[in-house]
C-alpha cells in the first residue's frame, strides 16, 4: 500500500469503557467494556488544531487547547521528543461511552489520545509506558489499567509506578449499565468518603476483593455470590445516587450476581452470567426502581471487552 | 480386614500448620504449609479421658478437661447429637507444629479433633460444615480453612456464615519460616491494632491482596513483587517481634520474593521460587538478622500443603 505524506500520520483508536471498583476493590480493581470511543488522529507538523465530536459529549466537549486527547497527545509528544516535530492535530472522536457517568470517559479520552500518537510516531512506549504516563494524566490508574489492558485488571501503585496484573475471567458475564440522565463529577463522589475506615471494614473489602479475583480466574460462579459487596465507599455516596440501593436489590432479586457502583457513579453496574439470559429482566428493573426514585435511565447490556485499546487496520 | 470393637472406633487425622494473613490478606487469606500434627482419636462410650502429647507444647498442653483437642470433639459430638453415645475419648498427639508462634497451632488442634470424630461417626458433617464448626470455635475462619481445605485460601464471613475460596497457585514456592524462640499471644498482638485505618491503607492492601490471589493462581512471579507488602497490621506489631524490618530486608536481600509476619507472630515468613534455589540463604539470613536482635531462632524450610486435613490409612 502506497501512503501519501498526510495519510502515513494517520491512525484510528478504539477504546472501550470501563467501571472502576466493582464493589470491593476500590481504587483497585477495573474491567473494560464493549462500549467504545472512536478517535481518527492525524499529526500535523505545523500548529494547527481540528477537532470533531461526534456522539456522547459533543456539545460539551472543548474543541480548543482544553480538549483533553489533545492535552494527552501534547504530554506523549513531549515524554517522546516529538513535541518540536509535531505541533497541531486534527482530531476526530466518535464517543459512545456516555460522559461523567462512571464509565471511564475521561480515560478513555486519554488512552485513545496517547495510544494513537504513539502508534503514528511507531511505538516508542510500550504498554506499560503508556500505563505509566497515562496514569499521571488522569491521576490514577482505576480507568486508564482497563482501558489500555482490556479485561479485568489489578492496579497498584509502589512508590509511584503503577502495575496492572489484567486477566480474563472464566466465565462469561453480562454487564447490566443503568445509565442515569444525570453526570456526577468524581471529584465530588471522593469529597463524600471519609480519611479514616474502620479496619472491620477494610478487611471486609480485601476478602471480598481477593475472592472476586479468585472466583473470576478460575470461574468459579458460587464465590461470586458475596464477592462484589463493598463496604468502603459505596455506603457513604448513597446519597448522590437517589435509589441506589433499591436499584441494587431490584437487580438481584432478578437474576443478578452482583451489583455495584460503577466507578464514582452515577452509574450503577449488574452483573449477571451469560448463560442465566436475565440481562433484560435486570436491565428492566434497574430502570423501574431508578424510575420509582424519579431518575429516567438508559440502559446498557455489555460484555467484557478483552483487548483494551487497540489500533485499528486502516 | 477384621477390626475390633474398639480399633473400628480410632482414627488417625494429619492435619498441616498454617499461615494466616500473607502479608496483605489480614483476617483473610491463609496457607497451609508442610509442617504437621499427627491425632489418634478413640472415641470411648465410658466417660474416660486419656490424653498423651509428645513434640511441640508435650509440656504445656492440657491433658484434662482443658484441652482443646478433646473440647473440640465435644463440640462436634453435641453437635452432631452423639454426645450421649460417645463420654470419653483416647486422644494420642505428636505435634510438630510449634506453639504460639503464629503457626496455626490451635487451628491445627481444632480441625484435628473435629475432623477425627467426624470421620469416626462416617462423617455426618460435610468439609463446609466443619468449617463453620471449626470457626465458631476458633472465633475467626483464618487458620482453620488453610488446616481443612490445604492450598492458598480466602475467607469471607457474611452474616455469621464463612465461606472459603482454595486453590492451589501456579507456581512452587518455598515457604522460609523464622520461628524465634518466644511465643506472642495473638490477644496480645492483636491489642496494638486500632479499630480505624486510613482509607488509603485499605486501598493499599485491597489492591496487593487482590494481585496476590490472581498472580499466585495465573502463576505470574514479577505481580508477586510487591502483593506481599501490608500496611494494616505488620507496621503496628513491628514493636511485638523486635527486628522484623531488619529480618523481611534481610530475607529479600537473599532472594526471597515477599515476606510477611506470619500469622500475628512470632514467626516471619519469606516466600522464595522453588527454582531459585535460594531457601538455604534466606534462612542463614533471616536467623542472622533476628540474632543481631537477641533473638534465637529456628529455621523451618516447607512448602504448600495442598491437602489439608486428611484422614490417614490405618
Amino acid at each position: 500500500m502506497i501512503k501519501n505524506d498526510l495519510t502515513s500520520h494517520t491512525i484510528r483508536v478504539r477504546v472501550p469503557g470501563t467501571s472502576a471498583n466493582c464493589g470491593p476493590g476500590f481504587d483497585c480493581i477495573g474491567l473494560a467494556c464493549t462500549i467504545y470511543n472512536d478517535l481518527q488522529l492525524t499529526l500535523l507538523k505545523e500548529p494547527k488544531l481540528i477537532i470533531e465530536t461526534k456522539g456522547e459529549g459533543a456539545d460539551n466537549i472543548p474543541s480548543d487547547d482544553r480538549n483533553i486527547v489533545w492535552r494527552s497527545i501534547q504530554t506523549l509528544l513531549e515524554r517522546v521528543g516529538a513535541d518540536n516535530e509535531y505541533k497541531g492535530a486534527i482530531i476526530r472522536m466518535e464517543n459512545h461511552i456516555p460522559l461523567s457517568r462512571g464509565l471511564g470517559s475521561s480515560a478513555a479520552a486519554i488512552v485513545a489520545g496517547i495510544k494513537a500518537a504513539n502508534a503514528i510516531l511507531g511505538n516508542p512506549l510500550n504498554r506499560n509506558e503508556l500505563l505509566k504516563l497515562a496514569t499521571e494524566i488522569e491521576g490514577h490508574p482505576d480507568n486508564v489499567a482497563p482501558a489500555l489492558f482490556g479485561g479485568v485488571t489489578v492496579s497498584v501503585v509502589n512508590k509511584g509506578q503503577v502495575q496492572t496484573f489484567s486477566f480474563v475471567p472464566k466465565l462469561r458475564l453480562k454487564l447490566v449499565v443503568a445509565v442515569p440522565d444525570f453526570p456526577l463529577a468524581t471529584r465530588l463522589a471522593r469529597q463524600v468518603l471519609p480519611t479514616e475506615v474502620p479496619m472491620k471494614d477494610a478487611i471486609f473489602n480485601i476478602g471480598r476483593a481477593s475472592m472476586l479475583i479468585g472466583a473470576l480466574i478460575k470461574g468459579k460462579e458460587r464465590f461470586l455470590q458475596n464477592a462484589f459487596d463493598d463496604a468502603l465507599h459505596q455506603p457513604y455516596r448513597t446519597g448522590l445516587v437517589p435509589g441506589m440501593e433499591e436499584v441494587f436489590k431490584a437487580a438481584k432479586a432478578a437474576g443478578a450476581i452482583g451489583v455495584a457502583l460503577s466507578g464514582a457513579g452515577p452509574c450503577l453496574i449488574a452483573f449477571t452470567i451469560d448463560r442465566d439470559h436475565v440481562e433484560q429482566e435486570v436491565a428492566s428493573s434497574m430502570a423501574q426502581a431508578f424510575l420509582n426514585n424519579n431518575i429516567k435511565t438508559k440502559s446498557l447490556i455489555l460484555t467484557l471487552d478483552i483487548r483494551g485499546a487497540v489500533v485499528q487496520n486502516n
